[in-house]
């Protein structure tokens, strides 16, 4: 059953991917086994992040970009990352229609992730989904996200190339630089550049870039600053080319930045899916508790403070295991084996 | 050390309360004994939630509510939810400029708090942070929040009055959905109302409101949407009247209904604290753990995938402390002997 799956996945069977991918988002516990197995058949994709605030185009953007990948033969898989509506009870399905002239394009496969994931899973559904559109074989990846909070930072982080949308005229410089995923954009757009104020907006980002040098020109790289019209197409294969530029780039790291960069990305993965099965199971023990239901009086009653209420439940319902204890003398030998 | 610090807050003492919340926004452990004794000395502030995107004036608003509010006597405390800055390392102080001209009066006290918390833990701070607030004996206490990701909504949907800022043409009504805090906003501002648009903002938001009437007019308040200019006072007099309406309306709330809502509250305050701890503790020690490091390796080579890793050093490092083993007969008596 889950080899039968993950064989279609890797066929590229976009009906089978859209109900993992819906069920990832849904948080259904039996994905997780179809992505251990799928796992070894990704890494090949090129992730590219779009992050910009509502309204400043970015779905527009992103059909544009497919628009010219598709001309250069390139396959694509987007990701729209949308907040649960609480209209909808799921992705309001606006930018997809934006993005509906691909419908028909086999090349093209295009789904939003509408969970923010109740116990903070919303990076590792991202995760997961990439994976499953990288094993389908596509060879560009965009994920499109409104960047901000933490979460979405990380998924920023976690793109190969991180572009960020900006449009004149929204608030002035010191809420532009508001968001904090502004120090791990690799490529800046202004988009909407017929606006006025586009000049203004450039000088901003460039005064921030002369502050900022030495944290944003990390790595020999210097993000550049694009106008467009995505609206009407200007400005796309100029940022087409950058991203190129960009991953260039990246081939010419020295062997010992790109273990290094591979590290991190590993031990970020590891921790957001540590940290949300974390969330899943140990709140559910701790909530599901008969203690919980006590406590839960006491603090609402006003009887107990919700510090105490906290310490003393975590002490009665959860042990770590000390190093001394359960450290085991074969578990390198038995990794070194599995290799 | 602890009572007097505690004492100080009582009294009011302004650089005794900024140094605890610096503190709590830095996460120092210690910080926990002075909150536990405080919390008996909270819950008579009144707590008001303003949400919206960057730009949409919110500093403006809420300079202009203090100075409404401290005409009519009552003491002011202010919570700026800021992102963390790449550039300053620390809160942007544009909003307490904007703020400025309430420096040298007592009756108000403005903060920031400037770490996202790295575990996930923005909630709980700033939970601590409305704490000392209210400990100081402050009549109203505003937080301001951008109000996109999980976090900002679990902050917005605590506060007694969740007051919802948009600006006219800031995206297509689509976008203006977008945000998962639309749900929980129990007044709209369409602020900077001199701009095009404003009335089409008013249409799309009605109609926003008929198709989910149901949902928003729940418990016989209806939301009402005011038109304001903050920057020039227009409009904040309405805010404020609708604000005590909102919170008559609370009142008359039937017992049954006061009760439910107190334990919701209490019930997340309590989760939220849960969650915060065990990001701290039971992430650090897994991540702390020489295995961690051998797993991080097999995951950086490839030679194992993140989902099994992640299973088998949850299971190694944590165990659940079952309900048969560890249900204490006593601990109920023991809770009741407290109170």
């Amino acid at each position: 059953m889950i080899s039968m799956t993950v064989q279609k996945i890797l066929n590229g069977d976009r009906r089978t991917a859209a109900r993992l991918i819906r069920d990832i988002d849904d948080g259904i516990p039996g994905t997780r086994e179809i992505l251990k197995a799928i796992h070894r058949h990704t890494g090949k994709a090129y992730v590219i992040g779009i992050t910009g605030s509502p309204g400043v185009g970015k779905s527009t953007l992103v059909d544009q970009m497919i628009h010219g990948l598709r001309r250069s033969g390139k396959t694509v898989g987007v990701l729209a990352i949308d907040p649960t509506s609480p209209f909808s009870g799921g992705a309001i399905l606006g930018d997809r229609i934006r993005m509906q002239r691909h419908s028909l394009d086999d090349g093209v496969f295009i789904r939003s992730l509408a969970t923010r994931g109740q116990f903070g899973g919303l990076t590792q559904s991202t995760r997961s989904a990439i994976d499953v559109l990288d094993a389908m074989g596509k060879d560009y990846i965009i994920v499109e996200t409104v960047g901000v909070g933490q979460d979405e930072v990380d998924i920023a982080r976690s793109a190969d190339t991180t572009v960020i949308v900006v449009v004149p005229g929204m608030g002035d410089h010191i809420q532009a630089i508001k968001a904090g995923i502004f120090e791990v954009g690799d490529i800046f757009v202004i988009n909407k550049s017929d606006r006025p104020d586009a000049e203004k907006t450039l000088h901003d980002l460039r005064a921030l870039f002369d502050i900022a040098r030495k944290k944003l020109t990390g790595e020999g790289w210097e993000p550049p600053i694009l106008m467009a019209e995505a609206a009407s197409n200007r400005g796309i294969a100029e940022l087409l080319d950058e991203i190129e530029k960009h991953r260039k780039s990246r081939k010419t790291l020295s062997h010992e930045t790109v273990i290094h960069r591979k590290q991190a990305v590993a031990r970020d993965e590891l921790i957001d899916m540590i940290k949300c099965r974390l969330f899943q199971e140990a709140l559910d023990h701790i909530t599901s508790s008969p203690e919980f239901k006590i406590y839960l009086d006491c603090v609402t009653e006003g009887t107990k403070d919700p510090y105490s209420a906290c310490d003393e439940l975590l002490s009665a319902k959860l042990c770590f295991i000390g190093d001394e204890v359960n450290r085991k003398p074969d578990l390198q030998e038995y990794l070194v084996a599995q290799k």
